[in-house]
């Protein structure tokens, strides 16, 4: 299964897709809810099976896709594959290195990233994420971290390297308004391998190909992430965790590649899709 | 003016407080806003000569102290006083240092922080926090800064050392949840010195005094610490920024001092109160 969360004709609204057809959770049972989604509840399976015959798609003309943000918590890795941690002559964490993203720094599939004027250099991170699909807190397995994973999405931790290297905490350089992407939708845990592993993802703008990693060389994997993260604080369905991004960002090739107006910042992932974002200059 | 934020029956409630008095803003004006509040407006104003004849006060038997958060960000200072750098040993930072704190990994006032048992080091912070009653974004002068700020309240920064420094971002020991407190209220800007400057801030468990700073000392100001943070990414009204914690953490003393089950810990700042919190441990 894939949803996305959409905008149309101004409100919010979760969207399942069938093939190249999207249909609105809400017009396919009214009683669906978040957690439905989110749990991918048998009454929703039901549903999806008899979706087409019942509902029309939605017009996409009529749309704009929003990061498919159902929870209040969005983390994220830092070095967490060796090439990446390498490349910018960074010591290997010996613990999962975390920070946190603010909703209102990422956009949605096709949306606009945007420089900021306080900023010469806005770079690219392609990453897999994570969405919960049940709350983890507290000492759990590694077998319940992954239970609790409802599905995978792509997305792109843009930073504003000057800002991000200012202070030792990366937070205002990792959270500039419309500097993050994520989407087009999110699939279903059960569609993929465990814990997300062996996906190989990509950067790439035009005809460059930027990054090219896979994430079976996660330095902590999925699991990891989740038993660190729970230990320490509660993560309930819909939080985010990003896992981090392998070599060839753009701060740290020769010379520096950062992201200009004008460019199409293309980020994929094997079995999930292909976030796709214009960079224009904040205005 | 002094609000709090409240649970009574089970709701969130908004509370205005005359001298011990606290009144329920919905009984006094069921048109006032949480945007009145922060903005102290004419309307709210108006209502407050008047409340004491008009409405009952509420019974103070019958509420708890929730933190005092009406908006969505919460941001904190590290590393914000000179006599703190050198405790710990650290550099003085270039530009503000910030992290982010979730909302619930805070208590109101009177109630109970949690020692996880994932962690042995539990730290208080004293802190000078702003409340924002404006957006404030972009490129803005230190007048426009503080022009923006509604009130100041206190926050304790609680932290778990060991988890804090097992990598280089602070995040998993900055927000364990119920290890960081904040209130009991929110004093409005102009009840204070300009920016919050010059309040003596302490820490103080039963006869020990363990912190005992002045925000005069403040590295960067509250006017600094927004004009930088407004530049990267946009504030809105009821958004806290906590300004960093003076000499006498826990972690930093011979032999350190961290607090233990049973104690309470009592956070005072000139010209606001005290936020007065019992140590337990998480069940």
């Amino acid at each position: 299964m894939r949803w996305s969360l959409l905008e149309i004709a101004g409100r919010a609204e979760i969207a399942v897709w069938i093939g190249d057809n999207a249909f609105q959770l809400r017009e396919l049972d009214g009683n669906l809810s978040v957690s439905d989604v989110l749990s991918r509840s048998s009454r929703l399976r039901e549903q999806l099976d008899h979706m087409p015959t019942q509902c029309a798609p939605i017009d996409q003309r009529q749309m704009r896709y929003l990061p498919p943000l159902l929870g209040q918590k969005i983390l994220c890795a830092g070095l967490n594959y060796r090439d990446h941690i390498a490349e910018t002559g960074s010591v290997a964490p010996q613990y999962p290195n975390l920070f946190i993203r603010f909703p209102d720094s990422l956009v949605g599939h096709e949306e606009a990233l945007e420089i900021p004027d306080v900023s010469v250099e806005f770079d690219y991170e392609v990453e897999l994420a994570v969405v919960l699909g049940r709350p983890l807190s507290g000492r759990i397995s590694r077998e319940q971290a992954l239970a609790a994973v409802s599905g995978y999405t792509i997305f792109n931790d843009g930073s504003l390297r000057d800002l991000q290297f200012r202070s030792s905490q990366w937070t205002l350089g990792k959270n500039v308004a419309r500097s993050g992407a994520m989407g087009p939708w999110v699939v279903s845990a059960d569609d993929l391998p465990v814990g997300g592993a062996g996906l190989r993802l990509q950067t790439r703008i035009g005809e460059e190909t930027l990054q090219d990693g896979n994430t079976g060389d996660l330095l902590f994997d999925v699991a990891d992430l989740l038993v660190a993260t729970a230990a320490a604080l509660p993560l309930r369905p819909g939080d985010v965790l990003a896992t981090g991004t392998p070599a060839g960002v753009g701060f740290s090739r020769q010379p520096p590649r950062f992201l200009q107006a004008g460019e199409i910042c293309e980020l994929q992932i094997e079995g999930i899709g292909t976030l796709r974002n214009p960079i224009r200059h904040a205005r």
